[in-house]
């Protein structure tokens, strides 16, 4: 972080609600500069946000310029009018994983939305609260700026220039388009997760041959349904379009199954397959931004200050490691360290490290 | 490896197919130093393998006492039979993953079945061929040994110690037990992760939404369709029984979701969401096997050198690393390493570390 990096966001912020988003947004700006007041409920949630870092307890004599609502879903529109009311010249937004609901009860409030634009930014994670708070939470990761009709340029601008402070990857939406797509690449993925780890339960012998894909494939199921909950009811028509129309494939996929002698049955079965495997390219890299690393695999041998080695001398290379995988068997003589580096480094990282007798295998 | 290092399998051991299975026995074998012999149907599969050091090519000389076929689902009972037939000495084994057809297959054929066992390795891997073996890719994993009726002891203790051998986790199950487990932990979990990823395709700018709850659903998609519709195929019964299951399950979910305001309604998401909770507890540990890791989340600077600095000195402080996981985002001024180690180890290491002013955070 050095002192000379630019700042769009005026002060001061108020950030009402300091679990994990709220404190992540907090720690970012307060890392960046900027006078952050925080807001809560909670007084312990308050006092944990406060003692991390993330901004100082709000005041009398504090009049926020910006304030950011972090709320859970089912009160987010009461808070944000409640926001717009107690700040007449402030900008407000709220981080909501739906959007359109939102909005529509905001209008039906008759409040004025022209200082209020509402943002979704796609950086949850299973662990959750002021606790599992990060600077870096938003990097790279989309911030969804949800535009409507009577926002001011003013307020639009204000909270696209929030997500480049926190160096998210900005895109704009409407309320319905965003809530459309969150219900298929959010919300359905975690009601699918759920159902399949449900069946699970009174299974214990089976689960004894789990693999990584279903450890893939359940991690989600972990979540918190407290939050779901509300996203869900919030969200039901999008979700339900998609769970449908997912119905209707599984569907076909039973029927194939249960018919295989009949014609058409394994070219129905292997279409979907290749839908699936057409709809994984789909995906963008890594934090959904567009900047993919490269990647090098090299063969660690299992025993310790070996990985140090490899990782001291990836530093004289001059090359710094912007993720790692360490693939590893207990006991095996043999680790993969897969090591992910900016675009176009890859034939140097190859090359010197083979020069210094690594054993590359990807 | 030490030369030390007990060895029940007798050489020499021929394995017929080398593809990521076969290939990755004969590493893992030859480098306990036994004998391995290898056949292909593919030359050039064949010569991969021999280069790789997973074994020699058959010759005419060759009386194997052990055979490991590893040949596609569709084609795995045809090979064993012919494996029997040709080697009236030889214990064979398959490592199919669809047991029980195999089984009533080679019955049919009249076969004398006292010297065949069938194995499933749950140790597949989305990268598949000679090129992407690993001689510890059985290492603490699953080894399920299909035991029947008209097995002899000496092939069910052959088979066994083979997974013994491999470091594998040596289990025992009847073949239509363990198709019913597969079809549940791995077969569904497949059909589940191709249809939702099938919903994205025409949908790329939802896709930009994407967090790592998608990508974790929708990563065993990008599978080779070619020996998922065998193993569907073979396995069709059971993997039917746990996705009308699911789909029932998801039916009442979509009715839920459709009259939320109905009495009971919201009690039925969460009880689904909290059977979902419960699911994930009953998946064991790591690879499958009993001993969890214990782990150690450190903040790490981002600049080159001190990820070595951090494992050097866990180098120094004389705890190995058995995993490591690395949170970062590019451009964040800290990263979090996550290291696994040994159960009993943390709270060392966690204080030396300290001391050494590194910070710890989870």
């Amino acid at each position: 972080m050095t002192p000379a990096q630019r700042v769009y966001t005026h002060a001061p912020v108020l950030i009402v609600g300091t679990g994990l988003l709220g404190t992540s947004i907090g720690l970012s700006l307060r890392a960046r500069g900027v006078d952050v007041y925080l807001a809560d409920s909670s007084p312990i949630q308050l006092s944990l946000a406060v003692d991390y870092g993330a901004g100082l307890r709000l005041t009398d004599d504090v009049e926020p310029g910006l304030v950011i609502v972090c709320v859970p879903p089912e009160h987010t529109a009461s808070q944000v009018q409640r926001q717009l009311e107690a700040w007449p010249d402030a900008i407000v937004t709220d981080v909501a994983s739906v959007k359109a609901p939102v909005l529509v009860a905001l209008r039906d409030s008759g409040v004025d939305l022209s200082r209020y634009v509402g943002v979704h930014p796609m950086a949850g994670r299973e662990r959750s609260g002021a606790m599992s708070a990060r600077s870096d939470l938003f990097v790279g990761r989309p911030w969804v700026v949800c535009v409507h009709d009577q926002a001011s340029e003013a307020a639009i601008t204000a909270v696209r220039r929030l997500g480049e402070d926190l160096d998210a990857t900005v895109l704009t939406m409407d309320p319905e388009a965003h809530d459309a797509a969150v219900a298929l690449v959010s919300h359905v993925p975690q009601v699918l997760s759920t159902l399949l780890a449900g069946r699970l339960v009174g299974n214990a012998q089976a689960a004894q041959l789990a693999g990584q894909g279903l450890r893939d494939m359940t991690r989600i199921a972990a979540s918190s349904p407290d939050m779901w909950l509300q996203v869900l009811a919030m969200n039901s028509e999008s979700v339900l379009q998609v769970l449908t129309a997912y119905k209707d494939e599984l569907e076909r996929m039973i029927a194939a199954l249960g018919s295989l002698d009949a014609p058409g049955a394994l070219s129905e079965l292997a279409d979907q397959f290749r839908a699936g495997n057409d709809g994984v390219t789909v995906i963008p890299g890594k934090h959904g931004g567009t900047n993919e690393f490269d990647s090098v695999i090299v063969m660690v041998d299992d025993k310790p200050g070996e990985l140090a080695r490899l990782f001291a001398e990836i530093g004289e290379i001059g090359i710094n490691i912007e993720d790692l995988r360490l693939e590893h068997s207990p006991g095996a003589a043999i680790g993969l360290a897969e090591v992910s580096i900016i675009p176009g480094a890859r034939e140097t990282l190859v090359t010197e490290l083979e020069q210094r007798t690594w054993r590359i295998v990807g």
